[in-house]
């Protein structure tokens, strides 16, 4: 099989590197560490509505002590004519060829990426990085989650004793309902309130938009209460802010 | 209904730093702070066993630069002519009465406990707090996980495109089998590499044995192949430390 863009020089170490939240003293001193050895750091220029983002992550970057040369990438606009599958992973290849156009010229040595939250979490920063040929060492430096910054936010434990824990996706929750036998739920990536499409009986929710965030909204209580709260929360903390990220946990008694 | 143990003097803010799992440079900016900021650090006195993990905490608190009054306390010893459920409970008591007895005569301010990884995942000390009255007002500072430990050592992505993922314990996975419909299961508190009671077919495992740390040991591959493997690593690290800590994470196809 080939892959994806081939190169001429030497990218021999790709870092991606979890930077948590939103709060800037999410990040590690592995992090700190990683961004300072780093030769160079690859930076996606985002929309406007994401600014707030850019400029967190250039905060991170100054208070690690970084001299890394700083090179900036133009993200790629998804083909809304393919199906989803297929636009999400030629997406993901005009990614990669990105990075590499924009690497032309780049001094030699480990280059890093600042990946929010921790890269394996509902993240395709690895996925793009298995495209690159010849391949790179991949080095990941963990990062604080949405999910223990929502726990966290709340003082509230991710399981019961002994308990086990479904992570899933908004999608995932409307299409499937409650996962069976589940005790804890956790779902992220959900534009649509998702649990809605959730007979609210015996369930209990926290939830957390721009947590980490000086924008942060906590909401909890049982699911019947405090579903419309929520409801109404989120759609004014979006309406003031012009985007939203938020995650939630529930749990049946 | 009555909460216990009582105090008198003003213990009212109590903080849970999670410092992460092995790694020193886990530990995160927030929880450096934490440490710096706080005026007490109780720290459990361990057995021989995990003197290393005793050093480790004193190095990541002496690192964050604090110059906070550490206070030693006993852990209580477990009653096992109890019930499993009531024998845990009345530990949680016990734990909480030390801290109490411990924090007697200590300079007012906020008392910080280092908690391993993150303060929500599998750990008890949410519920040990919960038992103080008057109860103080809880801080939690989330910490790098064992189960980001090991996706990052293996730069592996937690979960597949959209899918969901169980995080459960060794003694469920033997109890209940390779949870229902989930594509991705990561296993934590397993003292018996219970992956041997599921049928390898079609199953690949990523495996890691104290994570973050030098004596770190990795192995992956097809759960029929790998299987064995890792019941050999696991029993040589051991053998050779005089304890272990290991995690896992299970695909299907
Ligand atoms: C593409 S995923 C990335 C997750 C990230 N890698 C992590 O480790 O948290 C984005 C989702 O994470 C959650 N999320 C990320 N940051 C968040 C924040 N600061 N507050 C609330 N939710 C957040 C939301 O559910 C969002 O839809
Ligand atoms: C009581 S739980 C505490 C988990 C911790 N709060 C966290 O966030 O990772 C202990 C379990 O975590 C896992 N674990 C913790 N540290 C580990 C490490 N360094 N390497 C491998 N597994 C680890 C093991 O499965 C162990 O049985």
């Amino acid at each position: 099989m080939g892959r994806w863009p081939s190169w001429g020089w030497g990218l021999t170490e790709l870092w991606l590197v979890g930077i948590g939240t939103g709060n800037p003293e999410h990040v590690t001193l592995e992090g700190q560490r990683a961004l300072r050895e780093a030769a160079v750091v690859l930076i996606p220029r985002k929309g406007a509505a994401k600014e707030d983002l850019a400029e967190l992550r250039l905060g991170i970057l100054r208070a690690s002590g970084s001299y890394a040369r700083v090179i900036p990438f133009e993200m790629p606009v998804r083909d809304e004519g393919l199906p989803y599958a297929e636009r999400v992973e030629r997406w993901h290849d005009a990614i990669a060829t990105r990075w590499v156009a924009a690497l032309e010229g780049a001094p030699e040595g480990p280059v890093a990426l600042l990946v929010w939250g921790d890269p394996g979490l509902y993240d395709s920063t690895l996925r793009i990085a298995a495209r690159l040929d010849p391949a790179p060492r991949v080095r990941v430096v963990p990062g604080v989650t949405a999910l223990q910054a929502l726990t966290s936010a709340h003082a509230v434990p991710f399981n019961t004793v002994n308990g086990a824990v479904v992570v899933t996706t908004g999608r995932r929750l409307r299409d499937h309902g409650w996962p069976e036998g589940a005790g804890t739920v956790v779902v992220m990536l959900d534009g649509e309130c998702s649990f809605q499409s959730l007979d609210p009986t015996g369930i209990s929710i926290w939830w957390g938009g721009f947590l980490g965030m000086a924008e942060q909204v906590l909401e909890a209580g049982p699911l019947a209460e405090a579903g419309p709260k929520i409801v109404a929360a989120r759609a004014e903390a979006r309406a003031k802010h012009g985007w939203i990220m938020d995650t939630y946990l529930m749990r049946r008694d």
